[in-house]
């Protein structure tokens, strides 16, 4: 996994944003949510965003490619409670020639940074298994960092 | 979904244990287990107990049948808390064609009871997904309530 | 757990209705949404159905009151596959001195009828967890089946 | 979040180790176990390590010190399958005054290495919810990369 520092970026240098409610089922017995419903939440960002861009998830599979998540490096700075809204922004951080990086910033709805992270992706056949490029598309999403 | 009578069986009456450990990521912001969470537990002892019989669920599905979960009726009768131990007992309550019923009971290691209820799967075709016949082996694990 | 049998009522029967779609962390390897993933679908829109009504659970619990989840009585009757949408319709179905059922229904988008079923919750106390009567205002909400 | 370099630690360095089994509820529709239940599994893991040395995560609590996830970093190497077994590898990575981190290694039953990375801990008072030292008793569990 390449180290990818978490970003320092505000939230309007994202170019997708998608907004959640921290529901029961997402907290544990700390009364917070747990931290592994937020990788639920980025991916519902990351699928959500593809679509955004022409890109559907299911007819990427359709073609022949899946991303598989190959890395998560996230950092939570705050917690969210139950019934607390959030937006989570979204964006492709870096391409390589069969992997990918998005970068994400959580907020909270009173603009507290909640999570900031990466998830890293292998472009893969959905017969083989194996590596293939990363579709050209998405080569123009990244945004590098200001 | 037909309508059972929750256990009031013993769990000696039950043909299979599991044990567990209520954990962090089973617990909600009530402090307790969540719902949801303990329809996991019945799965895990609902295939374990399938592999004690000599019917890994692998090669279920390799000989082309699955058992979907068609119908769930559970009562919740205590909570859990994290890192209470508990038992699920497991046993196959009624046989049918193409449909069987899974019986479980859940006590907490102090014996307090924490769930009754039951599972309604149907044996379907892994290619078709249309209903067959509930393998043969299955009817003699039945129990009949006494 | 008393027994209740699903409902047959059209999703225009229903007070209340909430949009979702199928995430890959709500699948299973049978390639659909696992059973328990469900049930946080009906949470999600109980909670949204109380808001709705104008009485946030958070308002609830800062009262002194919860409501427990004591029983789960669901069918699944046609399989939801990744991203497909869905609509929870949900209300109440009756109301007893200190516990009442909701009712749900979830439709896919081609209108396909997916589950149907019911929760029941218990009114407790957060302080002591003992049995306190159902506030008053959710009486009124019940929509008797025609 | 401090950036930390996956292990290349053999098992044999870890000082505990966890069984598991891949369970229809991890997985999704790929196929495989969803990226966000390795979190449980490792959750698991520390847990029952803390255990093991004699400091039960209640009792912990009970003292007014939580351990609060702020950071997690880790590579998916391979992938697990319903039903195949697993061993989490778990140890302390290092200790400051008043976080820590712990590494894991998970490999499924052929060896194969699944996934390698750690977890970051803030010390925090359960009442006030602010840092805390971390106890005494973790620096000595450190195992400095060889």
């Amino acid at each position: 996994m390449r180290h990818l520092e978490p970003t320092r970026r505000d939230a309007a240098e994202f170019p997708f944003r998608l907004e959640g409610r921290a529901r029961f089922h997402h907290t544990d017995a700390m009364g917070v949510v747990h931290h592994a419903s937020y990788l639920g939440f980025l991916e519902d960002a990351r699928v959500e965003y593809l679509r955004a861009v022409g890109r559907p998830y299911g007819e990427l599979r359709a073609s022949g490619i899946e991303f598989a998540v190959i890395g998560v490096q996230v950092a939570y700075l705050a917690p969210l409670r139950f019934d607390e809204r959030f937006t989570v922004h979204a964006g492709v951080a870096h391409v390589r020639r069969s992997s990918f990086a998005m970068e994400y910033l959580v907020e909270r709805e009173d603009a507290a940074r909640v999570l900031a992270g990466f998830t890293l992706h292998a472009a893969l056949s959905t017969t083989s298994g194996t590596p293939v490029r990363v579709p050209e598309w998405i080569g123009p999403l990244v945004r590098p960092v200001s």
